[in-house]
């Protein structure tokens, strides 16, 4: 099923130059970008771990072009990546475009051979995370991603599409599995064992690092977790929404980079989004010049985390209410006003039951950003290391009680109120 | 992604005559077969809802030969069904005699433009629904049903398979969908509304049948059932194991007839088999000659209900033990004394949460047979109507408790005290 797991006749990684004469030869992309192609600036950007990233530019628009490696860029040709995942990023953003124009980028050009997207340039957008690093604030952003997440795990679910329909777009995504194979290893199971790869701020984490790869209760709860990870077909996923995935101004929201859209469940879409949320609170005192110079940052952020769910669950409900069109909970069953009064109870009780899935995938995400292989700048951009140790060792403390007693965490109120305690809670270096 | 949705170039509906001339040009066919194609006597004996079967023998052997028609036998035209089940029933058999030879008919032949497939013919072997309505005892069925089901659903899952090829199994039994689509109808959805293919014994069962319309929290407890089956890809489903797919003689045990093969939750199997059973069981005082007589009869079936949940759990859990080469639950994460420990804890913990789904669905395959369409001989076959209805009320009343207060279940012990009281009660006709 893989497409591509060999470079397939006719892919070769693009220069600027051959870009340049590519792109003339696209309608689509050379009318945008206006004026003779030799005008055109081009930059190879990409700030990612997977892909080349070209910014394009010219006399009337610009172009975003992303080009699949058939490895892994950050680590180079000893990690194969099959160019296939821009097949299924094509494929997602179509999707995605089809429930939510407003926000994602237009797709304007796709070679499958290429293993290439070019995309509408997104200006003056910047990566939300470099935003909450500086302590920016995005009112519009709790409505645009409740939006986009509501929309897109509602119409990929059962509730939505006929089992039929639902069948084949799981079949569609699932040659996918290399990048879920990154997330299975990356997310789900390195940060809890001794892996070549994983690293964390030492020495002040050293200790908990030893103490989560011994912590037998935590191993049983990420294991759950991965189980429904690998088998829970849910909802197409986009499958790494975290901060660095969306792009923001004050009043726009974009999500990108789609690559390891597959059908799972929903909780980790939603648990993505709160988790790098909650990061970026607790990361918020290293950045602070003075103590307490970000509390209305941080306030901001808890309340965005509470909004996140709240909106998300509003509009996830209104669209059951009113578009259920698949095969699950059919209304022929809850007929009349008794009928349509246990369906609402059952509507709140199915909600409560991704509240918790939500719960365990948040904390999943922050323990692999400190832990594990990849991490964030939320992080990474405090300076002082036991600064950052601190702030890394309260993130986990909170991931842990998330993850290990997620019944207790019935309400996003109860999130937030762990993660102030946990942001006034001294860890002992 | 459907396969044969229209009858493909080349497909046929096979007659006596053709069948012999086919089978002489296939050389496993007419080997097995011996002498001359004039000396081998064929006749089509299908009694199923869905195809043609045509027994046929030689000189020195027999065939059962199956071909799919391009609608439902049972209905005919106006009911089309995709011919392509016969390529997913070839697919899954080719799995299952991997995993379990001895325990499915050996596959001589299979032609997908006929939707086609030769088996070796099972002779003496009866269809088991027959033997339990005549009160008879298999001795060895519950070790080879076991293993069966304990093989085929750990092999498939992510406790054995890496997710990769687990990925891509779902991925090629996800165009069955229309054999899906008669499960998600007929079983979780007609049963508890009004639909024209409804039937029961009238007038006995009225009033039950409308309370069964009106009941919401069966409603509720069928919606999850049915969102489980379309949303948990957990193992390669039989999808129909009824006692009526599996032929037995006193030593021998043979699964047949997996058309319905998908990759759904594991309890649907394991409680097609338990709830067959439990048919069986309270069928039976409706086939006494007299009354008591077949007490013995009796005791075995509620005897073999639970060894079926116990052997196959031992033997489930014995293959995690020793062959779990899966992504799901790894092992480095759980090394050392405490983590062996720990890990059994969990495998525990996980036959728990398996055995409240086949509760749970252990109850809709009953109610299934006796509100819905297709119907059972255990049943069918008691001649007095009232009788049948006190024997279908008796399985519908266990079915209901089985379904809504499914927690209160915790062992299989607890579901077989609750079939005996079942049938020492007399419903009020």
């Amino acid at each position: 099923m893989t497409l591509h797991a060999v470079p397939p006749e006719g892919y070769r990684i693009l220069r600027e130059g051959d870009l340049r004469d590519y792109l003339a030869g696209i309608p689509a992309a050379a009318t945008r970008l206006g004026g003779p192609p030799e005008g055109w600036s081009i930059s190879e950007v990409g700030d990612g771990n997977l892909n080349l990233v070209f910014i394009v530019k010219g006399a009337s628009g610009g172009l975003a072009v992303k080009q699949a490696l058939p490895y892994v860029r950050l680590v180079g040709e000893s990690w194969p990546l099959p160019l296939s995942r821009s097949h299924y990023e094509y494929l997602a953003l179509t999707n995605q475009a089809k429930l939510a124009a407003d926000l994602v980028p237009a797709v304007l050009h796709h070679d499958e051979r290429l293993a290439l997207v070019a995309m509408e340039l997104l200006e003056p957008h910047i990566i939300m995370r470099k935003g909450l690093v500086a302590g920016t604030t995005y009112p519009a952003f709790v409505d645009h991603i409740t939006t986009f997440i509501a929309r897109m795990l509602f119409f990929s679910s059962d509730l939505a599409l006929p089992a039929a329909q639902k069948k084949e777009a799981i079949a569609a995504f699932a040659g996918n599995h290399a990048l879920c194979k990154i997330t299975e290893d990356l997310i789900f199971t390195d940060p809890y064992r001794v892996a070549e790869q994983n690293r964390w701020t030492v020495p002040w984490l050293d200790a908990t690092a030893a103490k989560f790869r011994d912590d037998l209760e935590l191993h049983v709860a990420i294991s759950r977790l991965k189980l429904k990870f690998l088998s829970s077909a849910e909802a197409l996923l986009h499958g790494d929404l975290h901060t660095g995935s969306i792009m923001v101004t004050a009043r726009e929201t974009r999500v990108i980079d789609p690559e390891f859209a597959f059908y799972g469940p929903m909780g980790f879409d939603i648990g993505a989004i709160i988790a790098n949320l909650l990061m970026a609170y607790l990361a918020s005192s290293g950045h602070e010049r003075e103590p307490g110079a970000r509390r209305v940052f941080e306030a901001w952020v808890l309340e965005t985390v509470e909004q996140v769910w709240g909106e998300f669950a509003r509009k996830f409900l209104e669209l059951w209410r009113g578009e259920a069109a698949g095969d699950a909970y059919p209304l022929s069953l809850f007929s009349g006003e008794a009928g349509a009064a246990r369906l609402e109870a059952e509507r709140q009780a199915y909600m409560a039951r991704l509240f918790q899935d939500t719960v365990g995938f948040t904390a999943a995400k922050i323990i692999r950003r400190i832990l594990g292989l990849a991490h964030n700048i939320d992080f990474e951009l405090i300076e002082d290391p036991k600064m950052r140790a601190t702030c890394e060792a309260r993130s986990l403390r909170l991931a842990r009680a998330l993850m290990v007693d997620t019944a207790s965490f019935t309400t996003i109120g109860a999130v937030t109120n762990a993660a102030r305690t946990a942001r006034d809670w001294q860890p002992e270096f």
